[in-house]
């Protein structure tokens, strides 16, 4: 590795945390974890989300840092949970969901992340990087691995696995989150 | 009317601006609409949404304004919809809570409201007023009036009527949000 060579990731997740550590390391690049507050707005756009908590992140550390954003879009439901998936994790998990689901046949769904990076020093916009799976919300829960609506999100790519039943190193060869981490890489190592 | 006692409400509801200026009058103050975009937070905890929403509307126009934030509780689903009533509302709608609360007893929950006024020439923490209202959730929509949950929310004090069964007015006597613009009209009657 390229010494000197690091990002700076504000999050308070470890499992996003490692899921970055692995995908830039692919790039010669150290991932650090800044786990310190943030804003973040409410808004129907995660890459607005995005941007706002990183433009706020790098002002409060002084450093140039990147922030992850991403949900689970139901099209049956008008996009719900999205933005609020952490919440709607939280409160009602994965049974509301596939509550909110039953009786219902349009299951297709995405998982978007959007990643934004800001330096303290350049007075512009946060530049934006975004990665998207489609997939469709299963009918029960499957699996252990991962986090969140991952249990029930079978993606296109897997013909009968939930994101659950797949390890993370499988899933980082083309998560949302993967997708947007290595077009953020893939630039941070030519660029930064 | 006393000249000149005005309070400057940032909000693009005009629902709410209407219950907010015949809560106000009582106390003959008037209420102007500001409809200008102040920052939301996301935060389990509404009180810390308005008040971070105050002190951004009061700093970008540089009045002495409040907010107010509100949202449906419901214990059953651990507290959901809660600080995201509105997104939800847009997405899932009255539909997608009955959907969620089918086959469950437990049907208590309460609206929760929270004004926040920030004066920009003082260096103190926003003031914050709140209100709440305890009832249950219905088992079909009923009533045309209001807006949001309230065709799906039986307050205590009503035997039968759901908050979109009764007038404006009839609300106004002891809504979540009349209860915390009285005591915010209390204050400010006093003290601006």
């Amino acid at each position: 590795m390229k010494k000197g060579k690091v990002a700076f990731f504000v999050t308070g997740n470890v499992h996003k945390y490692f899921e970055a550590r692995n995908v830039l390391s692919e790039f010669n690049i150290g991932t650090a974890m800044l786990n310190i507050e943030a804003v973040e707005i409410q808004d129907d756009n995660i890459k607005k989300i995005a941007i706002a908590s990183a433009l706020d992140a790098s002002r409060k550390c002084g450093l140039p840092v990147f922030v992850e954003d991403a949900g689970l879009f139901i099209n049956a439901l008008n996009g719900f949970p999205g933005p609020y998936s952490n919440y709607v994790y939280r409160s009602i998990g994965t049974k509301g969901i596939l509550k909110l689901m039953e009786k219902i046949d349009q299951r297709d769904a995405y998982f978007h992340s959007v990643i934004a990076f800001c330096n303290p020093d350049e007075r512009t916009e946060p530049l934006c990087f975004e990665g998207r799976v489609d997939g469709q919300i299963t009918y029960e829960e499957r699996g252990e691995q991962g986090f969140g609506f991952d249990p029930i999100f079978e993606p296109e790519a897997e013909r009968s696995k939930t994101f659950a039943q797949i390890s993370t190193d499988e899933k980082n060869k083309y998560s949302h989150r993967a997708q947007a981490l290595r077009k953020f890489a893939a630039w941070y190592a030519l660029h930064i």
